[in-house]
């Protein structure tokens, strides 16, 4: 019965202690900010410490430059006014480099979680080498860290988000893309220091774009109380994540959440990956756009038709909607009935295509879920909020390192 | 960003803080005796309190009856004899009682986790009402209490292992028992009460069996250093359960881990659940009996019998067991896909038919699992170890209640 264990680390020496208030304190200015003004008295009765110990604590974080002051509130003590903190809005800040088929998009997230600059580029990247996908990203990077200087926001790692399965700093496999292993990160980060001279160095690390989707939805969306959710997000092919309790499953090797190779029909179309008749043969923006009669050399532009001739009744559109929602039902049904998660959130092109895609989708889950507890109108079946944003949840990630242990991050 | 701050406790006071040594120090007693002989020193070192302090908490368990002492020990401390601890083999003690189609199974687990008392009955429990079948486990379960009594053991809990969809002490739906919304907790609570005259009433919870299966094997199994495992068990029906990082995932509702119920082919046979296509009509023991061509009503004898005709190269029995592998393989794969375990575990009967199920499962994971982590020789794909017991899984859940706070369940 080796599991029932807890963990027992040694004791904590003085310094690790005082490194994990001064994260407790920040993380918590964060979240009080959230829903009204953070105060040194509000944060002390939510973390469970004294005023004083508190108050030493913001000193130092204000002194670092994770927390600012902003007058006099009366929300936190009955008729005592307390002083507001905020999290700093410059300073260190996260940036998510987000490589997927047909775009680039990059982006600058503050402490407090928002996203402060935006660098989006179309383009196919499906032709191109792997080394010169990633050199233009880091090139698209640079530009935008000069944006976030300009701004006083000092961006202290980056995280890449690619479509495939990563693990160890590489692409192990990215089959809509060509890739196959690709060191990604060390690509990215040579080319990038290469592009600033004289900056120091940006730590980089690497994850599945879904992941990221899916926990930019998690801190950001519009989840309410969701804490367990399968997402699924259209693209060329289809990504896939499972937050469980408000975890991401990583998985053993790094490589759960592709529910876009479960198999729908073991002889079905070859799959890029190597297999037959996955999901992503019959769900995913290329077999979709075929299915509709629409080119779909365009990208983006090609779901947009779809979209505008579903709309207006074309047969064959809905006909290919209805089908991949149907396949969507079927396999995410067999998800549910393995892992019961609260919600089922699609992200991606399925956004706009919701109102086609669900109903049939939301059949299937209610003839297949077998704890009868799904139904078409529970609400389970949702729109991602935040249209899958990989690029925000890579630099939010970042973010989350550094309010971990924001001593590690102060200004050197 | 809610979910990146700890969840914070309120201060914990000087009581908790020595109920939570006190369990501290029992549970280390338990694991330091697995490997070898428990020590105050090695306790010490192990869950970093001082010798002086373990000794004191030691002293509370030994005259509460959790821990005995046995001798001197020189593996210690170098040249420093000590004391052996273990944990008591009599006192506090789970029962467990797995209640399945053609079989009750009860069982009497020790603070050591070691099995004391078993009772197995085989009988089939489809044709009866629900308050009957309980209240005949509730009999087996007197008389296993009655022999746990003779050995000093004090069972303090009872956990139901139920085949079906388990919450809220209620079995929602247990097709192949045909049970529908069954208070099970209170019908066996009332029957063992009625029984036991005089006797405090025992506690009772449920659980779903194969969710019970899988932290058996989790727990005494040979998993080594698995942590995250897929687990199936071939009933009547088909059992499934995920143990993810250590932890058993039930769910948002409690129903996760229903592989059985995963569609094989959308317009394959009804199944019980009122889906069509499960898996369970594909790789359950009835339809794997049906399609080998033998007579499915003896229950266990048929699998014999289908084991006997496999080894004797019996063509339809090896035909009937390809397929079978190859639908498990072809679920499985899916399941692995999305939360990429270390292992998959294969209980019930599917362990003695390993031979046959195991090559073409191993076929269609190899092709289909995407990370290209799975080949047929890697041993990811194996068969339980303890064949699936629930029973027990469900008695050490009360143990390890127990072994969580000990002074809950001192002697009255």
């Amino acid at each position: 019965m080796k599991s029932i264990l807890t963990p027992l680390g040694p004791k904590a020496d003085k310094d690790t202690v005082r490194r994990h208030n001064l994260s407790l304190v920040l993380r918590a200015v964060r979240d009080e900010g959230e829903s009204g003004e953070a105060t040194r008295a509000g944060v002390s009765a939510r973390v469970g410490l004294t005023r004083a110990a508190v108050s030493s604590l913001v000193e130092q974080l204000m002194e670092s430059g994770f927390l600012t002051e902003s007058g006099k509130t009366f929300s936190g003590q009955a008729g005592r006014p307390g002083t507001a903190l905020k999290v700093a809005r410059t300073g260190p800040a996260g940036l998510g480099v987000e490589i997927n088929i047909d775009y680039v998009s990059v982006c600058v997230v503050d402490l407090a979680g928002t996203g402060r600059v935006r660098q989006t580029e179309h383009l196919d990247n499906r032709g191109a080498p792997a080394g010169e996908v990633l050199a233009r990203a880091a090139r698209i990077a640079a530009r935008t860290l000069d944006s976030a200087r300009e701004q006083e926001l000092r961006p202290v790692g980056a995280t890449l988000a690619l479509p495939g399965l990563v693990s160890g700093g590489s692409v192990r496999q990215a089959p809509n893309l060509g890739w196959n292993e690709v060191p990604a990160e060390d690509l990215f980060a040579e080319a990038l220091t290469a592009l600033r001279p004289g900056n120091p160095v940006l730590p980089v690390a690497s994850e599945n774009e879904a992941n990221l989707a899916a926990l930019a939805e998690l801190w950001f969306g519009g989840l309410g109380d969701v804490r367990s959710f399968l997402y699924l997000t259209g693209e060329i092919g289809v990504g896939g994540a499972l937050v469980l309790g408000g975890e991401l499953l990583r998985g053993a090797h790094g490589f759960a959440g592709e529910i876009g190779h479960v198999v729908v029909d073991p002889d079905g179309p070859e799959c890029r990956c190597g297999s037959r008749g996955c999901l992503e043969q019959y769900a995913g923006q290329t077999a979709l756009l075929r299915a509709a009669g629409i080119d779909g050399s365009g990208g983006g532009a090609g779901v947009v038709e779809l979209e505008r001739r579903a709309r207006a009744g074309d047969g064959r559109a809905v006909a290919a909607l209805t089908e991949a929602g149907r396949m969507l039902g079927r396999v995410v049904s067999g998800a549910v009935n393995l892992v019961d998660p609260d919600a089922v959130v699609l992200g991606g092109i399925y956004r706009s295509l919701m109102p086609w895609l669900s109903p049939p989708a939301d059949e299937e889950l209610t003839g297949r879920v077998v704890s009868g507890l799904w139904s078409p109108g529970s609400g389970r079946l949702r729109a991602s909020s935040v249209a899958g944003d990989a690029a925000r949840g890579a630099a939010a990630l970042v973010v989350q390192d550094v309010l971990a242990d924001p001593v590690a991050y102060a200004e050197p």
